[in-house]
């Protein structure tokens, strides 16, 4: 698959620390090793591992979106190259939920390592769905699995645990190896009314806490936030009261797609009030599709109209369930906002509620489309101060609650950035997990346990690997260096013929892009050409020179000139063509010819 | 002055509203014209203008900061076409207040309209400095104006309101005119207890509403946050606290440079728990200087020590107030968080304060900031949960009372984005301005006031002038979209050398930027090469190919090549020359010779 091949770029330490950290055959009985290779420090490309003697155990397996600064990436996932390196190891990849940030990783990868996956049905469906789509010809060994149940995976016994999230069907992982018990939360909230009635499991949590739990990994999310994160159920309040206060107009509720509890509640208030659904957004559509098909979501057929059908229908008998609740380009809400939507045109007889608030990041998307949605004269539901959104991660309280559940020995803070790393080892202290037994890793850490106890030791390769459109080498960060530098300041091409004697033979051909153009400032051009033929005027009738010199004789010539125009210079590019040999001028492709 | 000379770029509508928005001689008489040329639907770029019969009134002249996708821009400023074109009819520039997007276009604008500029001490001061650096040689017309003073210009009356904001010495306005009393409130918040005593004068704005005000302009930011906005005097309490707990660390505060309320108050805290100060950063450097100078701050000068004296001073005994709170590249904090300032090393011996939230679009560079510092080993305060910063706007409870204090008969709302508007008329009428009397204006409207009634009629030229490093000339619109295509996707450039007959005469040149380069795709370099050459043959001895349609050829089997690698495309620039002949290709430079 085209994407799957993209390039490496790890810190210098996790380079460096690549090689003391290469897998050595028969590590030390009784020595447990857990790694991550992504997901510290960041909030994204989830993805660590356990390794036992010669058995290696994957929990989770995602990817995250690029940052502004990358120009022209589609995805980051995290470098697995320990991984393939040791497939062989690998007694399966376990995931705790659907989420792209715990699963998107999979078409990449999975096919280079090709070991079975373990999940719940509807985590599987969505991977289903995601490697048909990424690599059609793949056919993944997908193993379901189920909360509560045990399931064997070399020596170690991983037992699914039922967690609340903002994706049904979540789990956190007890994992039994030979050297002591791991408690995974995975990503989890302690949701008490959870809308499909699968409450967090704390009495597993509180029996593992019995039972002796060397190692804690938690979820580190919301550590910033105090008290309770508010139940799921409190948005169907809001959405009740909005659906009575706005009866005559038709509503148009915008939330991610992978929310299906939140989909089943607008379908259910739109049930009670006799409104039809209309699906919108692709994603939408298929998520909804499969948790429909899968028994998560609960709504008749005769509850959904097509797209088609949604002009046609009084507005007080309709709700637009769309994506764009983060103000992505060409998404549902996005496209209707700027009038740009093939079925829908919204006016005042709308009511549009953005059911999600901005992933940090996405704030000038959000607020902009909030504001052409205004423009369309909808009303707008939208603000923190109206409960709209709960989030899907246990705020500072329930982490507590979950360390005094597990009291476990040794604590290691995951999903989280770095500053919520801190906060929640400073929090496993505070509740009596000994200072020297906190955690906080870097991607590509080894933390060993021995004898009950915990120890950064070694490293492991790690990095991100930047998928883009095109696999971009390994070279991908000069690539983006030079991206950065065309997006500042565009570029000029020129391109002229010397003879043997490097007198010039042919007219010069400047063109520019993102810069000037020769139409604007013919001035500029005329000076700049002037400014190649005086570089050039030295060397005619030497033909002694040294090709390579040219290129950066004419770049300095140019810069002089450009010097008078501007504060910054365009990239530039001057391709100089000697008749009768090749041209070898550096960085360019030497003709085979 | 180089970056004064920019593009326009008008939406649409501004263009066409343009033609019957041109400036016709002699008004009717008894009609008033408000005009924003920038401020309308965005936070930034404030200018408007006031016209009656021949004379114009202008009220301040700000920057924008670019958006994201403005790739390579430094300033956005209002498009003031109109107002150069009608320079002597202009009375006065009157500012509000000094900050950037209230006074940062004037080194743009002001040599073009050369009219005087009025405005308080420290606004002018602000503005000497910013013009001194800009254009040294332009000798600007500054008049000093008071609070409470009123100052005549041509038949508008303009008389200056003490009103709180996040920046010492600013100013509303009560403009009189032969039609009526315009109320304008500037950039304000109610602060009961401002640092410098100088509250907001609500018996100006009681006694302007006894007079009977024809149009109130207020304020609309903060229109959505419930109740008050807290006094700057709460972070000073913050402040006091953090000194206390932390009195054996070095302490960091980070906060705006303009903020001279904030410096002062750390300044204070600084003298009582016997610190020393130390300033960091250019523009805090300046401000404070200048502050000091016209003595709207007081600090004595042994409180401050130099940069040089920063690690020999002991931790418990220093404070260093440094730019940055906004994540900016290359700002005092983030140089310290990168660990790469010159002068100071920060670690567990440090307390950073960030005393400020983050503008809408940098949350991410703040984030990244504090994991920095975290990193760094400093505790760090940032979090909205504790008092370390206030907005200096006012909140709806606030607005509410200037509504209720001025009862205009006309309002508009100003200084928001497009929902801040639409909240703030709802706001108005909800405190019994007439419907059809409150109005939401766009850039370039044309607000007409006669007989004590408004209507939005006809337009002015109006949009957005983009500053460069370069003058980005008329087509700065397809410029950019250039430079977001490069940006994607990075470019090919090639040149070739054809004879008369069209058949290959040199060697092919290739050269790629931020796209894979040559040494890591040398197959596909080969197959581009071969694909140029393909393209060539049927052309070999047609001398009468037109060589317009040459390059278009050779993009189409590049494109051919490119398909099989990639999902997108770079850029394509084929450069031909034809020997013994001018190369007339398209969108090039023909050679003068």
């Amino acid at each position: 698959m085209r994407n799957s091949n993209a390039s490496r770029s790890g810190s210098r330490r996790s380079r460096s620390g690549g090689q003391h950290g290469q897998t050595k055959k028969g590590r030390p009985a009784g020595e447990l090793r857990w790694v991550p290779l992504g997901g510290m420090g960041e909030i994204g490309k989830n993805l660590s591992f356990f390794e036992y003697g010669e058995e290696i155990l994957v929990v989770d397996c995602g990817l995250k979106f690029p940052e502004e600064e990358m120009l022209g990436i589609d995805f980051v996932i995290p470098d697995a190259q320990y991984l393939v390196e040791n497939r062989h190891r690998i007694q399966g990849i376990f995931l705790t939920h659907g989420h792209e940030d715990h699963i998107g990783g999979l078409p990449f990868i999975l096919p280079k390592l090709d070991v079975p996956v373990y999940g719940t049905r509807l985590t599987l469906g969505l991977v289903e769905n995601k490697l048909n789509e990424a690599c059609p010809r793949y056919r993944p060994k997908l193993v379901e699995i189920r909360a509560g149940e045990t399931t064997q995976a070399g020596s170690f016994s991983v037992q699914g645990i039922s967690v609340c999230h903002s994706i049904p069907d979540s789990l956190g992982f007890a994992i039994r190896t030979p050297v002591g018990l791991v408690v995974h939360t995975g990503d989890f909230k302690l949701d008490a009314t959870p809308i499909d009635g699968r409450i967090t499991d704390y009495s597993a949590f509180a029996e593992l806490g019995k039972e002796g739990v060397l190692l804690l990994l938690s979820d580190s999310t919301n550590v910033e936030r105090e008290g309770f994160t508010a139940s799921e159920r409190t948005v169907g309040q809001t959405f009740e009261q909005l659906f009575r206060l706005y009866k005559d107009r038709r509503i148009v509720i915008s939330t991610f797609a992978s929310n299906l509890h939140r989909a089943q509640q607008v379908f259910q208030t739109a049930a009670r009030y006799n409104r039809k659904v209309a699906l919108v957004g692709r994603s939408m559509i298929s998520y909804v599709e499969l948790a429909r098909k899968l028994g998560y979501v609960d709504a008749p057929d005769d509850l959904f109209i097509s797209q088609q059908d949604i002009e046609s229908t009084p507005p007080n008998r309709l709700v637009v369930l769309t994506t764009g609740s983060q103000g992505e380009p060409f998404s549902g809400l996005v496209l209707m906002s700027k009038g740009e939507h093939r079925q829908i045109r919204l006016g005042s007889k709308d009511l549009v509620v953005i059911s999600a608030t901005p992933i940090p990041g996405n704030e000038k998307l959000v607020s902009r489309t909030v504001n052409l949605l205004f423009a369309c004269g909808a009303e707008v539901v939208y603000d923190r101060s109206q409960a709209i959104h709960v989030s899907g991660h246990a705020s500072k309280e329930e982490l507590k609650i979950i360390l005094s559940l597990v009291r476990p020995k040794c604590f290691a803070a995951v999903h989280g950035e770095y500053r919520h790393q801190v906060r929640h080892v400073q929090l496993a202290r505070e509740l009596g997990v000994p200072a020297k037994q906190v955690f906080v890793l870097t991607n590509g850490d080894v933390l060993k346990l021995v004898d009950g106890k915990g120890q950064i030791s070694g490293r492991v390769p790690s990095g991100s690997v930047l998928v883009d459109g095109v696999a971009l080498g390994e070279s991908e960060g000069s690539l983006l260096r030079e991206r950065r530098e065309l997006a500042e300041d565009g570029l000029i091409a020129l391109s002229l013929v010397v003879d043997e004697q490097f007198r010039i033979a042919s007219p010069i051909s400047i063109e520019s892009k993102g810069f000037l153009h020769c139409q604007d400032a013919k001035d500029l051009y005329r000076e700049m050409e002037g400014a190649v033929r005086k570089a050039l005027e030295p060397l005619a009738g030497h033909p002694e020179t040294d090709p390579d010199s040219v290129p950066t004789l004419i770049r300095k010539k140019l810069r002089d000139v450009l010097s008078r125009y501007s504060r910054t210079y365009p990239t530039l590019i001057p391709l100089v063509t000697r008749l009768g040999q090749p041209t070898p001028t550096k960085g360019r492709k030497r003709s085979a010819a």
